[in-house]
């Protein structure tokens, strides 16, 4: 890896916001103090983003291989992927032919980065449906990225600002949950935020476990999940010297850590991780009826590879219209430089 | 009622921060704008937090029936309750005088309401330890109000600004809460919310309900409830002309409401509504390793008497050090004042 890592970004679903976006982010210079990035994606459509959209005074360099990127601000370099009737692309409309584009795009940065070619990735929204018209059948990225790495022990990552959390299940019935929560599965999920935090630079990270049931069941008083799986998995960790503490009840652990008490909470299921977060990082205002803030960032650990994403979707009622945020975006490519980083670091270690 | 209601609030635990929140509330001369106070408690423990904790100006009424209260700024109105020896009493220490003395009060202020002399109560938190020591076996306020006002279909509401939540379901392990998401339950829970609501003035509340599982399900996907139980619990509330919309996802339904969105939120389970109300009321500051904020309000609905209380406990640590914030005591009082005017305005209709 160069000084700066190689991070690949992919475009997305070409008729939502993530051209947009990713021309908005790559706007400031700052990235480039970060990282050297190059635009997975179809160039036509970025050049639509940079001139029509976004109207920003950017170059764009059309690559055939990583190693002709520039990674100079000003210029955004761009590998072509994907291909695209231009007559037939409308913003905001679902189509197999963008599905297709989004999903190659995925497709290829994977195996860039497996080559050793990217030092990271970083994904822009896709839409499923379009996907899945493309004939590409997968619940989103994180899926993508498992199948195609061939890795089944992953774990989704939310963070904004302080508060990272990382889920032990993710999507599936809330009744299921209780009996995937093994001490094996959780261990794996505490070491995977373990790593993942010494990767972004906290040398002895502190890790809150949330416990499943209110008030952590309050020594067994309401559920069992606690003292059969939860505690026996943090005793474990902590003998191999991860600062894991709890299982904590579910009510207090997150503003606890949004307070600098933890480095990452652990949550044992989808909304007990996603609630708190989309509370710091949603902020929706009913006179307008709009939602703005969206600045968190989705990381999947456990893959061979880094991957960050934004924590949205691609918002195809606003797509083309210059008026989305790219703050997710930014901190999203944030994100894939300090974790590309740290995995330098730990190899060269 | 006379002009403005009169409220009963116990002084909860003596040991505790309840004395000392209670004198701080009534330092503030808005509050006797709203309301008429009466302190259900011992009058010698009042006085301690006057003098030696708070160092207020403020004299101390001891009166023998609520009829006596004057009612105004400067003067805390004192009902006797619960006997103590002040030789045995300490700031901080569990006991079961003191939990004879919180206990007693809350059943005096519940049979004052009971018998129309009282408009409203408001409790200071109790300890549900020092209450089991003198023989009261109670899981909380909220079982001993079900219980003294013969009771069975209430359900906890926590606010704090304009996120408020109800609850379907709250002190049971996480695996049970779908067998007891029925159509019934959850339209009771509908009812009593808008029927709050309405008392706080909210003319045509909008009702957000909280799907179950993640995504609210996606359509069966991850789960059932919401299309056996949820939907059609929101069907028949519409019918009977409650704004109520939903299922949503957990995961935004509630900064949604937070900004403005809904009145109220549903809540299915103890921690999907606790949760985000922490996240928004609860600040913890790592660098000192305190907690701040605490301005929610638990309010229990279904009652034939108004209750609201503080949503802290009694904080033992802190106790008899003037160091405690009364803002939850403070918004407790004013939910407990609109709301027993509201129950005024609909009565007189």
């Amino acid at each position: 890896m160069s000084s700066r890592p190689r991070l690949g970004i992919t475009m997305g679903d070409p008729a939502g916001i993530g051209p947009e976006i990713i021309v908005k982010a790559l706007s400031e210079k700052r990235i480039y103090d970060l990282c050297a990035p190059i635009v997975i994606g179809h160039p036509d459509i970025l050049q639509l983003a940079v001139s029509d959209v976004v109207k920003a005074d950017l170059q764009i360099n059309v690559i055939t291989a990583v190693e002709q990127a520039r990674g100079t601000f000003g210029t955004i370099d761009v590998l072509p992927v994907g291909r695209l009737e231009l007559a037939e692309f409308v913003y905001g409309k679902l189509s197999a032919q963008c599905g297709e584009a989004a999903f190659r795009a995925v497709e290829t940065v994977i195996h860039l980065a497996l080559a050793g070619k990217l030092d990271g990735t970083v994904t822009a929204p896709l839409n499923k449906e379009a996907m899945n018209l493309a004939g590409h059948h997968y619940d989103g990225h994180t899926e993508i990225y498992g199948k195609l790495t061939g890795t089944d022990k992953y774990s989704m990552m939310l963070a904004d600002g302080d508060l990272r959390v990382v889920h032990v299940t993710t999507h599936m019935p809330l009744v299921k949950v209780s009996e995937q929560l093994t001490i094996e599965r959780i261990l794996d999920v505490i070491r995977l935020g373990h790593n993942a935090c010494r990767q972004l630079g906290f040398a002895k990270p502190r890790i809150g476990v949330a416990g499943f049931n209110p008030h952590a069941g309050e020594n067994g008083l309401f559920g069992h999940e606690e003292q059969t799986a939860i505690a026996p998995a943090i005793e474990t960790a902590r003998k191999e010297g991860i600062d894991a503490q709890g299982p904590f009840p579910p009510d207090t652990v997150f503003c606890k850590a949004a307070g600098g008490g933890f480095e990452l909470v652990v949550a044992m299921y989808h909304d007990q991780g996603h609630i708190p977060l989309k509370m710091k990082s949603f902020i929706y205002d009913d006179k307008t009826k709009t939602w703005s803030g969206m600045t968190g960032v989705n990381v999947t650990l456990g893959l061979p590879i880094v991957r960050a994403s934004v924590d949205h979707g691609t918002a195809f009622e606003n797509a083309g219209k210059n008026i989305a945020s790219a703050q997710s975006m930014i901190n999203a490519i944030e994100y894939g430089a300090m974790m590309a980083r740290g995995r330098q670091a730990e190899n060269s270690a």
